[in-house]
């Protein structure tokens, strides 16, 4: 089997779908859009010509099975949809490996069925709320989220029939996950740990688990000219100095990353002293107990600050989203078929959300990552490299063979 | 003389005045706006029922005369304009206590005329310029300032024609100082000082010099899951790295002040890292050598941030106020006044500007400060004590006795 040939076929058709998009020039592409009704095109057309009969279900993922030995099913699958000005990798290029190994495997071949699902929204731009698909699929869809409206005020349930599908067949759409084997994606990495590794591939052990707090430090504003250092109640140098713990207790803990992303200083004059101002912190890590303790250390540190600088400490919401630890046995399977095509058995966790993170909650997972050159993603100068796809592809097919 | 009496009808007054407003329920009144006219109305009664004759310059200041026994004047003023939603004493209370002493000491009792001048604009907030009334009177005005028009379109020249002035007679405001002994002005601290020290009042040794500074930091907006914390490169990392030091730095200095006020978070989402940061830096000291080795120092670091976390540092713009100093001997004769009445000889700088900075320019100065309780300034809640207000009328009568 000529990989590298598969894989120049499979970023062809990334350039392709790339021209399926809402916004002349750049690539945007949201749940049940009408670019997505020509993406399905282009997709149906590649799946069957790989060996796969296509369906699309009620929530508008289009699947492509490529018929096993037994009833068993195995699958893979990413998201069609994308951010605003997106790259032509992140998710699309996890259901083209999809095809491209079914390709490669050939219909029968297999014990067990491989279904390449191409889910209709993971980012979850159009309705603020990711993982339609994969919710669906996984069953944990709930009725309720027809009733949210789009931008235009156009609600899920209308966009579904507007897409020529019908909202009322949700529950059809849930795979009976006592057939069905496990789920295994391809992604780009999406950061740049592959790159400064010199790696082409990596087998992901897990989503890491995220602490997304908004806050608040009030102290008082006043004058800059006439308010001398001593007493002063300076919320942004309350955060200065919060910031720089954060960061350095960062570094300290492996794995560990805390970033402050977006504060907002008020009121915000040249010569006030700032007031107040409100943050972020996004604390992530893969090891459930090393993200709580680090959430508490920093909110602790947060709280000291706070009561040493005679300011006051608001949170205003806090947010959890819990490790997803992908299956052992699969991870096992992955970094083999890897070790068996040359490649470093390495292993890192995903920082960033992913299908799999809902597929996790009902049947065992894997993931495999590919380099991102740059480490850069959600950008349109997104990309990767042949031989990484090619290599992404033969392990992909090892895997398969060996689940 | 009862000064207390006068306080207590000098702030009855700073209530009447605050009544003159454009916006009902909170005090604005800008430059010749309409409500000027009524606070004219007001200012010129009480200047005439001290004694004073009262006529209004070319820019719209109203100035009361005093008669003396020779041909000399010695000036006092503030201004009459005001921020939008201020309090009822900074710049006003200088016009009334001006008139207070003016009443206290009488016609023909100074060997020179006594002036009180309201100025008619130091806060800039009509035409983005603050002095316009203490140009005119220093003789600084530019004719070109004629030109500049205000949010609804209406240039200056047409604003001082509306108010029933000439703008042509511009240069007939300024005063010959060949015949003025000089120029002192009471005003409120504005800050937290004096309450400190549990003073009333302080003697003002000159106003800060200042520098103001707006800049960025660039380094590269990329995943908050995804990037490891090695190899970042966290614009607002680099800005709180810097802020700290600042504080610190600040602290070691007496009387240095340093603030960043402004921070703009690029692009601001709670799972980016930021990749830029629009700041601003304010710097002020008393003593020009210090506030230029401040900003040496300060930016020196800032570019040293930029190189060890492989950011760029961009200067976008840098203005420079130079220190002004009162003049020696009236500060002495101000601390002096404050002495013969059971006052500490305290000195400070301001640390905000006044009309005082540009008529020291032209004529010698002075400045008396009255404790702000609570360090409040520019804000309805700004206050004063009546009894710190007699004290400064009494000061001042005192210190115009001895000039």
């Amino acid at each position: 089997m000529n990989y590298t040939q598969l894989a120049a076929e499979a970023l062809s058709r990334a350039d392709e779908l790339a021209t399926c998009t809402e916004v002349p020039g750049i690539l945007k592409r949201t749940f049940l859009s009408e670019p997505m009704k020509k993406a399905h095109g282009l997709v149906r057309g590649w799946m069957q010509e790989a060996g796969m009969s296509v369906r699309v279900d009620a929530l508008g993922n289009i699947i492509g099975r490529l018929s096993g030995k037994n009833d068993q099913a195995f699958l893979t699958g990413s998201h069609l949809d994308t951010v605003p000005d997106a790259g032509k990798y992140d998710g699309m290029l996890g259901v083209l490996i999809g095809i491209a190994a079914a390709k490669a495997i050939g219909a029968n071949n297999l014990p067990f069925h491989f279904d390449t699902i191409g889910f209709s929204d993971e980012e979850g731009v159009r309705y603020k709320m990711p993982y339609l698909g994969s919710l669906a699929v996984s069953g944990l869809f709930q009725e309720e989220f027809f009733a949210r409206v789009d931008e235009n005020g156009i609600t899920m349930a209308d966009a579904i029939k507007n897409f020529g599908l019908n909202p009322a067949d949700y529950r059809s759409a849930a795979y009976d996950f006592t057939s069905v084997k496990g789920f295994a994606e391809v992604h780009i990495e999406q950061g740049p740990v592959l790159e400064k590794e010199d790696l082409a591939l990596g087998a992901v052990t897990g989503l890491v688990g995220q602490s997304r707090i908004k806050l608040f430090f009030r102290g008082l504003a006043s004058h800059a000219g006439t308010t001398p250092m001593p007493g002063r109640r300076d919320a942004f140098a309350g955060l200065s100095e919060l910031s720089v713990f954060v960061e350095k207790y960062a570094h300290s803990v492996p794995h560990l990353v805390a970033t402050i992303g977006m504060a907002q200083v008020r009121p915000g004059g040249a010569n006030v002293i700032p007031g107040e101002v409100y943050f972020s912190l996004d604390i992530r890590h893969g090891e459930q107990a090393k993200l709580d303790e680090a959430t508490e250390v920093i909110l602790s540190q947060a709280e000291y600050i706070a009561r040493h600088r005679h300011l006051t400490l608001e949170i205003e919401t806090r947010e959890a989203q819990a490790v997803v630890k992908c299956d052992a046995a699969l991870v096992d399977k992955m970094a083999a078929a890897m070790a068996q095509h040359g490649h470093k058995n390495f292993r890192l966790a995903s920082g960033a959300g992913h299908d799999t993170a809902i597929l996790s909650k009902v049947t065992p997972t894997a993931m495999l990552f590919i380099r991102s050159p740059g480490g850069i993603s959600h950008n349109p100068i997104e990309t990767v490299q042949v031989e990484d796809v090619a290599a992404a592809i033969e392990v992909f097919t090892e895997f398969l063979k060996s689940v």
